[in-house]
């Protein structure tokens, strides 16, 4: 029986007055730059904000209407597994992705909690198998319960390190047991509320030797997902160790961990840390380490998360150039929308409106970049920019030849230096002129 | 003739109406866990700030009245070389601090800038002999001459590159002639006003080429100083690339350059990025690249860098804990007052007013932490607080014994986790006793 | 039976390690520029965060262990009601306040709703009687119930205005009954999360509507508490009508309503709204709205209410001042302390603790601002500083005999003009004298 | 002889690569919903960024290379003015706005000034006669001079209010001989630097008897211009009085001076104060107040006035979007791009790439409102929404007809209310089609 009874199929031709559900601009088999939207996009659903959200806030409970409101615990779940795989294949998105909470209830003890993932698993993985939908990551909540109070890997409280490792152990069977391409890690609780009571080299410490446990366990039972650490700054906690993507690459390189694990980037997060989503997709990029996305947006004048789904055509163009020029495109990463709809967007429905959004938004995204690309816009122009260290002076400081005596040599020759325009204004002009030409 | 003659000897046993310069804090001679506290603080002036700056501001031009404000540019560093020295003197500040710009005018070509440097050079180097005053760290201003508009080691113009380097290698003289026991580099134009133009990629590794040559011209003239990287994440450029000290950390470990440089801490910089001023000092500090600071404050509620004196208390003591805890204290760096006076403190009493206001703020901060550590507040709390991890499950989760499997069947056996109240309220409520009881 | 059996009677003489939790500045009954500290500070507890809150935050579940967590919904009510009354005697806290769905279950209509208030009504009213405690102010809880999730008063709803209505019928009868001294109105949802979709004219009205149904309806009953707006820009809506002290001045001037009410200005709502607390306060002041005031903080560094108790010992000094230079001081008003201990802090001995740290950063506050009053630091400063115009030209524009044209004749005479620096350096470190000596 | 020789007449039907500079979507004479596109927009040039701004910043001096650079003072002055109506005439402005400080050198006294003034003035008169061109508003620069550092109308030193008296005199003059059609009124230094030091009552008092000497005098001369009030929260002082739409609506109503001035809205303002560029002209407009913008715009991630040329076409699109809902649309004021070529775009080209960008951007958001308009997007989607109000209780409570008791008869019937889903994703989404699609 359908989970969205009012939700009719959703074709790719453009939205008509009958059917308001239409997509405008994504169109899966649509070859870009060689490969097919769906190839370069690999959308997911996140299964927490679109089955499990409430539209509950700190000042108000939820409000979300949904039919599987009044079940059982475990009806609940699975009425959420069969609405999650109604809605992938409405929506013709390949891919979900959740916690270990999110998809079972927790049980009184970790054994029961186990078992009730269990029961779900095996119903993923049978509808993965009849709908071909796949799992582009799975993770473990390791902020929600009480007992990460302090933390869960950067507890002060050995037990709780021990529960939350065993939690995820099982999320890396799961994930084995799925099929997942990647695995997440990000530390809502992992970081500070206050230094005056943090060991914080020790908390790094033992959050080094927990990822370096998930890279052994998972060697040792041979899932070979990607591992992806998500940075965020703030909120819940006061500070968060993996603040952005440099502080994440610098712990990964202080610990050894730098050539197992990738990031997943979230934009929302990124603006949160004070850089632009394209800002932590290219730092990503080109220190080898841009591994999958969580497609959202912020509000800049508000200084929380609040997961919008995204609509700006500027930042998914930019989002999807670093995209595109990175080494393998996504790769075995996606675009997960780790967006939720408003508390005053409550109905079915709106699910559906809000990624039909957010899928056109990053389809469109994907032209104007390739049209970038194509036209090679900014390729050319940073070429000529840069040109004078092709030869010359500037061949010699990048070949290493140069030193400070050298240069002092050539500077004392006392030749004009002539800078250019660097013409930002035009460049605007002319990448509005593409993204909206599209 | 005295530069200031409105300004006494400032006494250091209180202020009294017949002299409103005296200290109320700061003693030099005063021992404070086993040192003075001209040793634990090693205060600096800043010559910027203090001899050059005119209060101007995006929207005014400069209000302060100097004696030597109509002097010809030679005559006007000399001037202001002579009040550096009396300043010095009067507040018993052992330090200074300058960019080449600040102390000679530049010339119409290299040649002739290196030429008013050297005049200048060897008047501070006779000023130091005979005062015993010091230069705490030196660096050349990359920033300011249009020149630099598109970077200085990390421009796209060869030319200025080479330019960049011709002047710092003279930085490095300059600070190995007058015995400078730090050298700084701030990038403010290291970073870009818009990726869509940026090679970021190229101007990361040339900025690691500059700092390369500086080790090894450094080493070949035998200074010693001490090297230091300036985080700060944005202003004047819309991003920089040494953003806050992890990122400067992740920079330096990236280019193999992590043990020739420490970090010079700023508090507005530090709020600018995000972090509160004790976070960058801890993270310098159990990184071991804690070297020196530049003791200011920001105002939380503008977006910019105001450059205040220090005088919030609660700051300083954080700020002096983190210093004291550190292996061998502040070490070669200092405490420089990287600040300056508002644009309406445009009198030369206001220079002394404000170092006063910042150095009493700074020596009771030290008492403060000193008592911190004395009465083992947050020693013994915090290892009260991880005890769990020296005894049993925790000590092998440390000890490196414990895996996921070995984890797992510890959180089997569901003893109940007990979890203790991190007590927050109550510590703040105890650090207020200690800070406003010194 | 207590409902806080581990915490003791609270003495005044300061904390011993035999009894933590004594207060160390707070003192009832000690004299302050002619009034006890209890007439000038008027302390309330907020029931909301103090007995209803959990700990939650927007990616955890509640900590707090309370020992009324299992009792049935009446029974909890109940219980929170004994626990309130020790508390405030424990604490010698001689207010509260409460919205009604913080003191009674909800029930499933309107009338059940009311029952279970007028229960619980009647309970605190005997609690009143025989300790002495009184309620600082009521309102109610416009927010949390999803009927509210497109405003309350500002609704696109005319269902959700009318029931909205018959709630704040039923509070202002509440507060009759139990002797409130005000009446709050905060707007939570009284704002928009999109412009697109919103008539910001027809709410504004409503929002008037509904004020001036409040006024009437109070005069009706007899009523005469003190109506109270409380300005918050922003969280849980995008933006809030009542964004800050002048935005709302604005708002009851259009409508008519500036003499039937005054503000309630609470720390994090101000520098949410970009402001310093004692700005909000000082604006209200100066505009004859200075009514209440919500006593807590923020983290400037963070985007969110965090709603900490106050242990900023500046923030509380300016405050105090702002509130002993109001005509009447607090008058009917207080300080509530609408603040939550830490989700880390999930203890009942936290609540003592935030509460005593906040009443001692308070009464500090209150010394040190009636030492700046006595000693007339900044009265003296500021006659000094306008003193031109007091007499000559000055006097000449205060009385209106100035015009653009006198004055231009004036200006043409080109006598020099003659700024005197604002010595803000000085002032600071005056003012941390002064605060750190009380 | 043309001072922008390179620039080649610019025409509207497209960029060619023949022509870079050419306009896509801007052609004055065009037809938007009954009126042409320069009657909507009456766009202005800035005089003080496009022909007085270097590209100075707080860390380097001005990199802009000028014809006029080495020119003497009064001549600079006579070069600006040709290029001014060269670029207007390039560029098909209509309009051109200005500061006394921009348009001709400060003499040694008022008299002086005002005789370079003079000169300037007639020079302005006769190129507006032979052109065509007009002033879209003038004002008085009360902010840059040093005798301004503690305010100008809000000083505490009288000599300078009576100073800055004579200079708007001359600026009400100078606006009446070239027939400005609007006056405005920027207070950069009307606020404060401390609240410690600060008589706001007494400032705000003085703010406005110099607000009503100015309504006085223009009276007397027979000069008509809509006089604008143009708020910014803060930069350069820490708070200033005119923060946002809001409070500037405050303080007129508080004074008695709303019906004789209307706001100037910048949008880059709108963002520093925390709200959206719309919704400040929002407020304005249904306040009756909505004069003029200045058209801009920030970034969100840097936290001052970067007063960027606006490429941003949603904002763009959402600011006409009130001025065509505006009664009158933009009346006597006009779009004036108070914006400045990046530092880097320092060639006279930047200036006409950078004013094409805003055109265009603003041509195209004009399209965009006009179609939402048409289709009655928002229209019919707010009737519908708020149509409760139009019948049965909906229509008692804004008729005034329902009070508390006659609300809560109703909701005491506890029908069940309906709320329904704001659809804001869908909302979105159908924006963006709308902007693209033109």
């Amino acid at each position: 029986m359908s989970k969205f009874p009012n939700v009719p199929p959703i074709p790719f031709e453009g939205r008509t007055s009958d059917n308001p559900f239409a997509f405008k601009h994504y169109n899966p088999k649509e070859v870009v730059l060689g490969k097919t939207m769906e190839e370069h996009l690999r959308f997911a659903v996140a299964y927490w904000h679109t089955f499990n959200g409430s539209g509950s806030d700190p000042f108000g409970v939820g409000t979300a209407v949904r039919s599987w409101d009044a079940y059982s615990p475990l009806d609940r779940s699975k009425a959420r597994v069969e609405a999650n795989f109604e809605l992938l294949e409405k929506l013709n998105v390949p891919f979900y992705a959740f916690h270990d909470v999110d998809i079972a209830p927790e049980g009184a003890t970790l054994a029961e909690t186990n078992k009730n993932l269990d029961v779900i698993v095996a119903m993923l993985k049978e509808y993965q198998k009849s709908t071909g939908k796949k799992l582009l990551w799975n993770t473990v909540n390791l902020f929600t319960n009480p007992r990460y109070v302090h933390g869960a890997s950067t507890t002060n409280n050995a037990e709780v390190f021990a529960y939350a490792a065993a939690t995820l152990k099982k999320g890396l069977e799961v994930g084995k047991e799925l099929g997942a391409e990647n695995y997440v890690f990000w530390g809502g609780r992992e970081g500070y509320e206050s230094l005056l009571n943090t060991d914080m080299k020790l908390e790094l410490d033992n959050l080094a030797r927990f990822l370096h446990m998930a890279v052994d366990y998972a060697k040792e039972i041979g899932f070979d997902a990607q591992f992806l650490i998500e940075p965020k700054p703030k909120e819940p906690s006061k500070h968060q160790y993996d603040f952005d993507a440099a502080t994440a690459i610098a712990f990964l390189q202080t610990y050894g961990l730098k050539d197992k694990f990738k990031l997943n980037i979230e934009a929302n997060h990124a603006t949160l840390a004070g850089h632009t989503f394209e800002h932590e997709l290219h730092v990503s990029r080109i220190n080898g380490m841009l591994g999958s996305i969580d497609a959202n947006q912020g509000d800049l004048l508000l200084g929380w998360d609040t997961d919008e789904f995204p609509t700006d055509l500027v930042s998914t163009t930019l989002a999807m150039y670093e995209i595109l020029k990175n080494e393998g495109g996504i790769g075995r990463g996606g675009v997960n929308f780790d967006a939720k709809v408003r508390r005053s967007s409550f109905e079915d429905e709106d699910l559906f409106y809000a990624h039909i959004a957010g899928m056109d938004t990053y389809a469109r995204g994907l032209k104007a970049a390739a049209k970038l690309i194509e036209e090679r816009v900014l390729d050319d122009l940073i070429a000529h920019r840069y040109r004078s260290f092709s030869e010359g002076i500037g061949a010699d400081i990048v070949s290493g030849k140069a030193t400070l005596k050298s240069l002092e040599a050539y500077a004392l020759q006392a030749k004009p230096i002539r800078n250019e325009s660097a013409r930002l204004e035009q460049l605007k002009a002319k990448l509005n002129d593409i993204i909206y030409g599209v």
